[in-house]
């Protein structure tokens, strides 16, 4: 069991981008990162989101994926660590050949930590 | 470890369902989906609950396996996504032979989208 | 897939420990458990703790593992169940051969329960 627990936990891990690299590129021209909010809330209800993040709901990423580049590193966040629709876009973004990571801790972990947001309202 | 990554995460998001999906059968009487609250709190403390919902511990759901219906599709709750009572009720349900999933985003999200609710005081 | 799902869920549960075994033990000086409290997070952010806890700040885990005993098993807690630092403490424990799990439900499920924290301030 020790072995598959060691498996799991190291792909678990290997999906996750820890928010201190991806604060170090923000706000950069030239940052591998780019930064989706994917979030299906409409903007009135998200309020405000990571500063300079792109908003593209998990629901209709799919159909957008010819306006993405590949030579980018997509991070994706969600409300908070315990929802799916990070690991939802995620799983889009990996199957189609991105280089595609989740925000360890996504909105709520970057809000307690006060690093920029920027208000949609 | 792409492919890894992707069998993951494949696995991981066929354990739930969307609220809209379920949503939609709320009330019905001839609802494919039981909606099960696996919450261990005693009620007062649970205060409310998804509308419908039968509550059954988490920790009972093992003893009562035999007043369940096996053509009926089973979802489980409980407080949030981070929790592991879901997954635990789940793995009951399934290496039992029953058809279940969990509830994406758990009670929390489900409030957070304010769909239906009913009191437990 | 049932197979895939359900191996994933005893893999996962497998990583977890319930609060109600580790509080059984709180305060004994023969414990078999050590509880770690893995949040990033300074003292003065961090407020309180669970009772006894030791503080070993998750990016710091593997540089103080000598002074790890290996007859104990550990316990590792982050803020909530939906965050990654206490899987990334748990992966660093077992992959250098220590007996160790995960806190279900985090320290906001400790609070919930009201089970006994201490102060840090």
């Amino acid at each position: 069991m020790k072995e598959a627990q060691i498996q799991l936990l190291e792909t678990y891990m290997s999906l996750y981008i820890n928010h201190s690299v991806v604060v170090e590129y923000l706000d950069q021209p030239e940052s591998p990162y780019v930064i989706l909010d994917v979030r299906n809330a409409p903007a009135a209800v998200k309020k405000d989101q990571i500063k300079g993040a792109i908003a593209i709901p998990a629901r209709n990423l799919e159909q957008v994926l010819d306006t993405l580049n590949k030579s980018k590193t997509y991070v994706v966040y969600d409300w908070t660590g315990g929802t799916i629709l990070g690991k939802q876009a995620l799983l889009i973004l990996l199957k189609h050949g991105f280089d595609a990571y989740e925000l360890a801790g996504a909105l709520e972990g970057w809000k307690g930590m006060n690093l920029p947001i920027e208000s949609l309202t």
